[in-house]
């Protein structure tokens, strides 16, 4: 992996590690509540795409992962010890910088690995999107995954602007499919934009 | 693989998927709920077992698995649309099939894969149920895997009578296994036979 | 695996079960239910551990697992037949020893499988608390590892004891780990000793 390639990696896991902390605060955790929800948040996707593909999971070689985990976790802790304000917006674009990349990621890794461009679309999304599927299932909380808007099809649309463009240019295949979550995503935030499928009931 | 066993394992797929898109309805949850719980469903089981076989996961190098879920999940919701009508009796015969099918491919799978019989029992049960506890576990519904009458179990009896008439004959094996977990099935919706083991308490 | 260590492999997987029937009781399941929290809690960290590790599952060629799962199962049920009391307090001791012993089972693993120290305390937490932790989450339950009085802390405690002494002496390492977790464990249940990391809110 190329070296802004793992910058932007580490980064979306410090990114996906204070959501997981953020919910720990929530739901009133202590200290290992903490770390499971910030770990399975950050690496949770990722671990699940490669025992899939049955490649080596990416963190089993590096330790730095949880050292930025970690860091992540204490820092978000900290904040929240001197301020009760969480910046939700912030974190919020940076969770959708975060989602855009792993998808571009976990697709990249799957078509890497010679899957069809219709399984690597499975595999991108379920890298940007499972972590917190994961981590909202052991919390016990509603997985904003299944309710949120438009949260995994943004993941879907960029992964599959991905593998259209792949054969083109990589670069600009990558460049493209964040850009495409990142809009769609900040515009279903926006204007509540969602995917209903199935009619009003009760 | 098959082509018959293929086009049954096809089925199966489908009418889990059909199930987890009616959980998605029942939880109003949308687009993406509805991918996830159809798919979850229907090769979670699969999924669970070919991890723990270290086998290459069924659906890898097969796009046409998430083509079927994805029809089964579109017709259902178009279903839904004209219909608030769900015929329930037709899909518990329909979900009883698949698991009698899946118990039978999965403990045939792992046989082949060589380990003893008892661990083919439990990864054909697996097969046949795990999709269905991941489903009701994401959305935060009483697993009724763990709850229903006899679900599971009549898979168990089913993976015994394969294992048991494997080395005779494997298609009479796969008749009596299926037809084993199908008469149990029915048995226990009809007659309401449960495996009560603990004494009523509060 | 030596002898010793296999036996008492096979009474932590039996402690574990009993645990997970326990829950099932509570939760009012039947049959299956018991079978499947028995063996989640009993198998599920060790099978997580192998499954990252890519190494063969611990009882794919192992019977004798299910064997003590299912005699522990039964044992518990005939048990609570018989006695509405259950006593608590010595499970807290077998589940301190289980939760001491499968860590530096863990951890060992791990390292022997070459990753980093880091990474083996991961694994070898993981090991010992991630069965307890999907139990709980399959029976809907507040995870305890997640609120429980330093639980899992004192396994990460247990295992830096393991890798730091590991060099030295694997007997050390392994006793003195051990009795890290367990003293730990006792205290943190006699004192109610906690990792309070968020001050209090609500």
């Amino acid at each position: 992996m190329e070296l802004s390639f793992y910058i932007a990696d580490l980064m979306g896991v410090a990114v996906f590690a204070i959501a997981g902390t953020l919910l720990a605060f929530r739901k009133q955790m202590d200290g290992f509540g903490v770390v499971v929800l910030a770990s399975v948040t950050a690496i949770g996707g990722g671990t699940t795409r490669d025992l899939i593909l049955d490649a080596p999971v990416f963190w089993l070689d590096d330790p730095t992962y949880f050292i930025v985990i970690g860091a992540a976790a204490l820092g978000t802790i900290i904040w929240l010890r001197f301020k009760a304000y969480i910046p939700l917006n912030r974190l919020l674009i940076a969770d959708a910088l975060g989602i855009a990349f792993f998808t571009v990621l976990g697709t990249e890794k799957a078509l890497q690995a010679g899957v069809s461009p219709m399984v690597a679309i499975v595999l991108g999304t379920m890298t940007a999107v499972f972590g917190g599927l994961l981590r909202d299932v052991m919390a016990r909380d509603i997985p904003m995954v299944l309710k949120s808007e438009l949260y995994a099809t943004t993941c879907i649309a960029g992964a599959i602007v991905f593998v259209v463009l792949y054969d083109l240019n990589q670069s600009i295949a990558m460049v493209a499919a964040m850009l495409t979550t990142l809009v769609l995503r900040f515009g279903a935030i926006r204007y509540h934009w969602s995917l209903t499928v199935f009619k009003e009931h009760r």
